[in-house]
């Protein structure tokens, strides 16, 4: 039986070896997700993102469960459902394992479901990389919802969202004036905002700045494949984002929040929304892998010093930083003429 | 006078458009801070960061204020302050315009000032290159400390932070559980930690908790030039981050924090902490710059639509991302080959 065959068996042991493999970009690994990649495209992959403290994990975890214990459902009809943490801590403080043992108490013993926590790599875009790989092999394996939770509202965190279907934005009442500014940057992203943690002193108000600034200001989601709101209207495929209140440790809301994700899903899929949506999560994937090839690339071939000795130049005043890389760019050019001249 | 000679004598009107010709990346902005760039080196650049809602941007009006002010300094001896302000916002919402009206209110008149707020670019890296030559041009027309406040807690946000040579991260009480979270990723990046809004219920649980966690797990600072406790102890530059509390919106603690920002200088300087960050500060900036430079270079040399054409097999399953990347630099290997033939 070959690898492949034995992960589309459901062969966790080797599932999660391949996990390990992908995120320590090990050569075997890439290439078992190359060959995996064919059966991906069936999983509904849902962002969800926001600031620390609006308590998305909590969220997540009874948004698992919730969708797990639907009621009067047969273990065959239920989706399985997988959860991958994208957590900004170090290796080295353990944050990611803490909480995936927080995780597992919840929802242990559900072979239904699957969490994965992913931990900052040490690389530049190191992380979205290794994230989009792994959701590519959870997709494969047959798994129905795929969670993307990200903490933080950062643009690694915009760049991770991306790769996601529907994406839910998590916000929390008091978080001050800088509500603003999340709100901002991402109400061009979210296609569901959460305000959580709705029964707290503050909560009425939140979620109407939110709806009004929707109203307001409908973004154009550019890039995204939206069209400006009149367009949208005439076409007939418009989707409002809804803002919804729970209170997560409750579990209020939870039922709600999962109807708008299905009813996102069936949204896109009646639409043209899906191909689009699809056609920009790879784009914006192949955007990150094609930077960080070029750059590993271009490391390689670079005589050793060369680099370090542009840096001291730079330090030292001599180069600035664009006059050092042109030069270290024009350089390379110079290795591929002389690698052709020995041909 | 030629346009350098006029930004040196500080022609405010030529370095406003100076700035917008960097952050619009016009190759004259690009060729001027390149002229400018032997000049650099002397600012302090200090990152202040932390999750949104902690009210950053009040800390920082107040510790500019109170820099400003120090009793019985003559104009002359009072520093002069830069701030860039990276907002997530993107332009479509003007957040950042707004921002910077609101700080005007509290600066304005004050010629020793000066506040730019950076919005989202739209290409990846965008945001933190425009801020890095931004910052370069502020540090060689004579700006002595300048401040750079992120929203967020994210990879984008800690590259950005990484180009100061002291970092401010900020928190505040309450911000439940994700606190951990945060911690775990920003304690190692952090030179100076606050905790804002300190009158607020929780700030004493808030201060215990990170004050142990650093005493217990002392990160080892890889990548920022720190050595492992024991061994930085022999060598005798030990720097123990502060932990302070502030109450911005009052005053509170600011006095405070502009001394140990003001200490951490001295003890940079006095180290050979100084070189070794100004090292991995500019390290990190060539780092961007040529990732950058090196996708933009590939998509010029690409054919019309041959990444479009990748992007379709890659859209319809028949290669994966990496396999596509993989062709497409191969493609990149053969436009060398045939230029070269031709000459």
């Amino acid at each position: 039986m070959s690898l492949v065959a034995k992960l589309m068996d459901g062969d966790r042991l080797a599932f999660a070896r391949l996990l390990t493999q992908i995120e320590n970009e090990e050569l075997v690994g890439l290439d078992c997700l190359s060959d995996l990649y064919p059966h991906t495209g069936r999983a509904h992959i849902v962002g969800v993102t926001g600031a620390p403290g609006t308590g998305k994990s909590t969220l997540v975890n009874r948004l698992v469960l919730h969708m797990r214990s639907v009621e009067g459902g047969k273990e065959a009809e239920r989706e399985t459902i997988a959860v991958v943490a994208v957590d900004p801590s170090s290796p080295f403080s353990g944050g990611a394992i803490l909480g995936d043992r927080i995780r597992m108490r919840d929802l242990a013993g559900d072979p239904g479901v699957f969490i994965r926590s992913m931990a900052s790599r040490g690389a530049l875009g190191g992380l979205a990389r290794a994230t989009a790989g792994v959701v590519q092999a959870l997709d494969a394996v047959g798994f129905d919802i795929i969670l993307i939770e990200t903490v933080g509202a950062g643009q690694a965190e915009v760049d991770i969202a991306r790769t996601a279907h529907t994406t839910v934005v998590v916000s929390a009442p008091g978080m001050g004036d800088e509500v603003q500014a999340i709100k901002a940057g991402i109400l061009e992203i979210a296609d569901i905002l959460v305000v959580n943690k709705a029964d707290i002193h503050g909560a009425d108000n939140t979620l109407r700045v939110l709806r009004t600034t929707l109203q307001m200001a409908r973004p154009t989601r550019e890039g995204r494949g939206y069209l400006i709101r009149d367009e949208v209207e005439a076409d007939g495929v418009m989707w409002d984002p809804p803002v919804l209140a729970t209170v997560a440790t409750q579990g209020e809301g939870i039922p709600e929040l999962s109807r708008e994700i299905a009813r996102h899903r069936s949204h896109l899929r009646d639409s043209s929304e899906w191909r689009v949506r699809e056609g920009e999560r790879i784009r914006s994937e192949m955007e990150l892998l094609l930077r960080d090839h070029l750059t590993a690339r271009f490391m390689t071939r670079q005589p050793d010093g060369r680099f370090e000795e542009a840096l001291e130049r730079v330090l030292t005043r001599k180069l600035s930083p664009r006059q050092a890389i042109t030069a270290l760019l024009e350089g390379e050019d110079e290795w591929h003429a002389k690698s052709e001249g020995k041909k």
